[in-house]
């Protein structure tokens, strides 16, 4: 559907940054340009569904915890918001190591959204639009030497009216051209049966975007008085609440949680779901798009691990303030007959009755190698990117990917140099760089597996690796900042004295290792060496560690957890170290932006054709594009080292 | 559009009733029936959007205050709901005699959503289903001798699924074939971008129902930071607030108040919009449908009343959690960025930023004289509607209609009488008459001046008018009823009281007079004469009334202003009630349901057609029919004469 206006008109307010779309992405972007001082116009085509959660109810999780952390770290919303809304918490994996422990809170979703369009509304320099973007505006740029390049003008609305700007940050989520499916029943809307956006696509393709078709689905929400407890198990919250944000006083968010509860599919209902195959839309081809694999529908379950004769459900609450329901695990596009017999043969749930049935989602996103690590449009100046547009799925991924997207629209406007994390600083670092790097066809979820080095990664120190960054951009503020310079100087110096202090065999050190099963001293040793041990920590020396010093109240926590993790795994962390120094070497090595492949002469086709495509940044991530081989890595780097010495 | 299903289902789950709608017709509906005792099913396009306020962030008003006040005597919801969410309260028309004192509260627009959200979650027999109704099921029933007639069995959705019930009521607002408009754009959704419902008018046609094409309009909603209050009048709540329902104590919704801001369209605003109505849709033909006359648009008092050389724009908060701001008496159907420029002419507003943008929409409804009083259909057993669906506009109006057709509808299941209040005993009664009686293209608007009895129907005594009606339904507790009789033994004894109190001419007394520049007396007066001087009132005269019992504390304002207005207007009351002995005799006059009135001789053409066509319940009914003359009603009343000796 190609736009055509019958009245242009210009509007006479002017910007420097349209955002388009209010989700997680959308606010991020939004907030980030703002807060940074560029007047910005974020356009949504419902004011009332900012920041919407429109499938799970919660934040945060195996690895998005991280991203959260790291958003927060540098300055973003998301951690904020959450710590405001919670009403579950829960630090996941605390029985593994440190660097998967990982954050994730239920969220009240209504809550959430309106606190976020809260925290818009009052942002100094941001200004809200309910309206549908129709077109990018852009003009030619002179390049010397190079391919024609296009730059970023301004958007047209859906009634004809122009905005000028001089970035554009493209944040569409699921709204483009979006269909939502269940059974055989489609409507073209955005999820929970919003407004699509039907003409930013072909505006896209015309600008010569290459789009992809994704798809994703949710699970039926549930009125909370038809289900059955007793039949569950009940999922409490953690008893000390850990915060989302680095800014947020644990103290202050102590308070009451609701529980989820936790229940199981059986053989019923995998029989009820595989007799009616032929109907799922998903089998049937009525569904075009890609969906998530690692956050399938039951159906894709059953038929992909036909074997396992139960999966796990949890039933989730929406909010405070709603009876509502979340089935989790249990998204679904078969017919809605079928929904109600599938969930009704979960124990608990038999007499369920559903508020607003399951439904996949289909909608246009691109192929983000079409980005750079900026998250701007190779070819269109001043045109970025973030969230599910992009290709990935889930809020945290989408949060992560505006706040850079909106930095960096910033700093281009600022002229400065880009923000980019790579993939030994962040999370942020590794999801950006596998988007715009490596192929995919579904939606990119986020996961610790992908992360090379994640012990240093932790959700725990995403301050330490990220904050000076952010107080750089400036999205951090003084205070802040040197609130965390303190609490590092604080780590070391704990961790020095440990160092020094030694024990010995007196009575008092032996009684506390023998109520640890922790093997008694024979002579005198280092705090740091006992913390060291599996079955000590750093809390439990407490009672014979008389010096130890008393921190601030609000750093407390985190210089304790500080001081055990780096003390416990100080080796692992140096052998990382080690080898995020060998990473960085080739990270280092910047492929010039004019370079000229053709010229080299060894390199085989297919590298050939995938670098000139996507015009990786560096060495580094040149290796990281499917079709280049370590041989071709070879030749390109022999190139540079021959050009370099032309210059 | 025709429904077509690819796979039809029926719902295991059984209903008594279907409310198709989830607005404030719908809500009242729904709780009615479920609150007597039926199983009732609430479907809504969106489950976030129950309760909405589309429009005005305020409920109440001149004669609209009355409705709520009645749908609360009854045992409604709107005033419990308003009570605990609004903003700002205040009593209009103070300086006016009583009939015409309404209350008006300004809404937090969300807040009051989610509550009446929460409190049909919690109502026992209620359940909610966000979907698209796509089809009323029938089946014809065998009325012997009388013309073939159909019954509901049940209503279909959009995937296909059938839900069985017995009686289905219509609550779709503005939601039918809905079309979004502003200068030449136009969007097929409902209010605020919302999905619209595009099967249902179809199958209403198909069923033999009327439908009219009715459009209502919205004014745009501005961002609070750009307005500049200095230039407006503020307009402060009252100091002492009193509530909507006679169940909230007053003491405990007295609260801090936001402000509304007045200001003035000029010359300059009314000159852009008379430069622009070539691009109206509302002059260019492409609305088709006919809009609110006490609601106009800015462009169409512009047009409409052309000398006046300013009109009053009141802006109001949407909500405590947000900053936009709704501009009252501006709405509008231009173009945007005609919208700007009219908007930016305005004291206050010349800087100000649209958040949302006015539009019109137009709806499919009813000819509400398919109607019987009972709110349901004439031709379809068991099929009653409320609401703007009904051709009226106002969510009072909409809460009214909907409780009234609810208690119908329930009471139909119960095989009880209906229930109908005729002109002479609520607001309701004018309101649901002249909607069923009356002809009307345009959307109805109850108004002070369209009651004939406006004394005896006053906002202050609408329990007494109607909660015992309300308690006989079943929509009134014991305990409520008892409060109800206690207090008008309270207002009974006391004005019996003063009626037998004198006082005389001692000093006190002339002192108090003198204060009130009342005339001195000369001889001993009774007090209730006194609270008659229009300079006096029962309030004024505490000092020199020695024994004036003390009244419960949650009783005693209702029952002081019972008895003054009482008193004061006794003359008036009772010349009223008189009136309305002569008027219930014609209502009582009831026409038998199978009278024959091609054979009655007499009648004149015209008369004989709208009395066929709209079957009145009674003389009263019948004379109100526009075509029915007096002549008419005295051949009929002959007639019916006869009939009864034939009898």
């Amino acid at each position: 559907m190609k736009f055509s206006a019958n009245s242009v008109w210009e509007s006479k307010d002017k910007y420097d940054v349209a955002v388009i779309g209010a989700g997680h992405a959308g606010c991020e972007a939004a907030l980030a340009c703002a807060r940074l001082g560029f007047k910005t116009l974020v356009f949504t085509v419902s004011v009332d569904s900012i920041a919407l959660m429109p499938c799970n109810p919660n934040i945060g999780g195996t690895s998005k915890g991280h991203l959260v952390r790291e958003v927060d770290a540098l300055g973003g919303e998301m951690g904020k918001v959450i710590d405001r809304t919670f009403i579950q918490s829960k630090m996941l994996n605390r029985s593994k190591g440190p660097a998967v422990h990982s954050l994730r809170a239920q969220a009240d979703k209504a809550c959430y959204s309106r606190t976020m369009r809260q925290v818009l509304e009052n942002q100094e320099n941001l200004e809200i639009k309910q309206t549908e973007v129709v077109n990018i505006l852009t003009e030619d740029i002179e390049t010397p030497g190079a391919e024609k390049k296009k730059k970023v003008i301004g958007v047209q609305i859906y009634s004809g009216g122009i905005y000028r700007c001089q970035a554009v940050i493209l944040c569409t989520g699921t709204y483009l051209k979006s269909r939502c499916i269940y059974g055989d029943v489609s409507m073209n809307t955005g999820p929970n049966g919003l407004q699509a956006a039907n003409y930013l696509t072909d505006c896209l393709k015309e600008l010569g975007i290459k789009m992809y078709r994704f798809k994703t689905g949710t699970p039926a929400r549930i009125d909370k008085n038809t289900v059955d407890f007793s039949k569950m198990e009940e999922q409490t919250g953690d008893e000390r609440i850990v915060p989302f944000s680095f800014t947020t006083d644990p103290e202050s968010i102590q308070k009451e949680q609701v529980s989820c509860w936790l229940t199981y599919t059986n053989e019923k209902t995998h029989e009820i779901i595989r007799q009616n195959l032929d109907r799922s839309p998903l089998f049937s081809g009525m569904i075009e798009g890609t969906g998530p694999r690692y956050c399938p529908s039951i159906e894709d379950k059953v038929v992909k691990f036909a074997d396992k004769n139960r999966h796990q459900v949890f039933i989730e609450p929406e909010g405070l303030e709603t009876n509502e329901m979340y089935i989790g695990g249990m998204s679904s596009s078969l017919p809605e007959d079928v929904q109600y017999a599938m969930y009704r043969t979960v124990p608990g749930l038999e007499n369920v009755r559903i508020v607003r049935n399951a439904y996949a989602i289909e909608y246009d996103c691109i192929d983000a190698r079409q980005l750079w690590p900026t998250l701007e449009f190779k070819k269109i100046d001043g045109l970025f990117s973030g969230g599910q547009f992009n290709g990935s799925s889930g809020y945290e991924e989408a949060a992560a990917q505006g706040l850079i997207a909106g930095i960096n629209a910033a700093r281009k406007l600022q002229e400065k140099e880009p923000l980019v994390l790579d993939r030994s600083e962040a999370y942020i670092g590794v999801l950006i760089d596998d988007l715009v790097t490596k192929e995919s066809h579904e939606p990119y979820r986020m996961m610790t597996s992908r992360a090379e080095y994640r012990l240093l990664l932790r959700q725990d120190n995403a301050d330490q690796r990220l904050t000076e960054k952010g107080y750089e951009v400036g999205l951090i503020t003084e205070e802040r900042y040197q609130r965390l310079l303190y609490k590092e100087k604080l780590i070391e110096e704990e961790i020095e004295r440990l160092k020094k202090v030694h024990v010995g065999t007196e009575k008092k050190v032996q009684e506390i290792l023998q109520k640890y099963n922790s093997t008694p001293l024979n002579s005198g040793i280092s705090l740091a060496e006992l913390v060291r041990r599996p079955e000590l920590s750093y809390e439990c020396l407490e009672e014979i560690d008389k010096d130890r010093p008393e921190f601030p109240n609000d750093l407390k926590e985190e210089v304790w957890e500080q001081v055990n993790i780096n003390i416990k795994y100080e080796g692992y962390i140096s052998r990382q170290k080690k080898q995020v120094e060998q990473f960085k070497k080739l990270e280092n090595k910047k492929i010039p932006a004019n370079i000229d492949y053709d010229s080299i002469k060894s390199l085989r086709i297919e590298a050939l054709q995938k670098l000139k495509e996507y015009r990786p940044v560096s060495i580094g991530q040149a290796s990281r594009i499917s079709g280049v081989s370590p041989a071709d890595i070879s030749v390109l780097l022999v190139y540079m080292e021959q050009y370099r010495n032309r210059e």
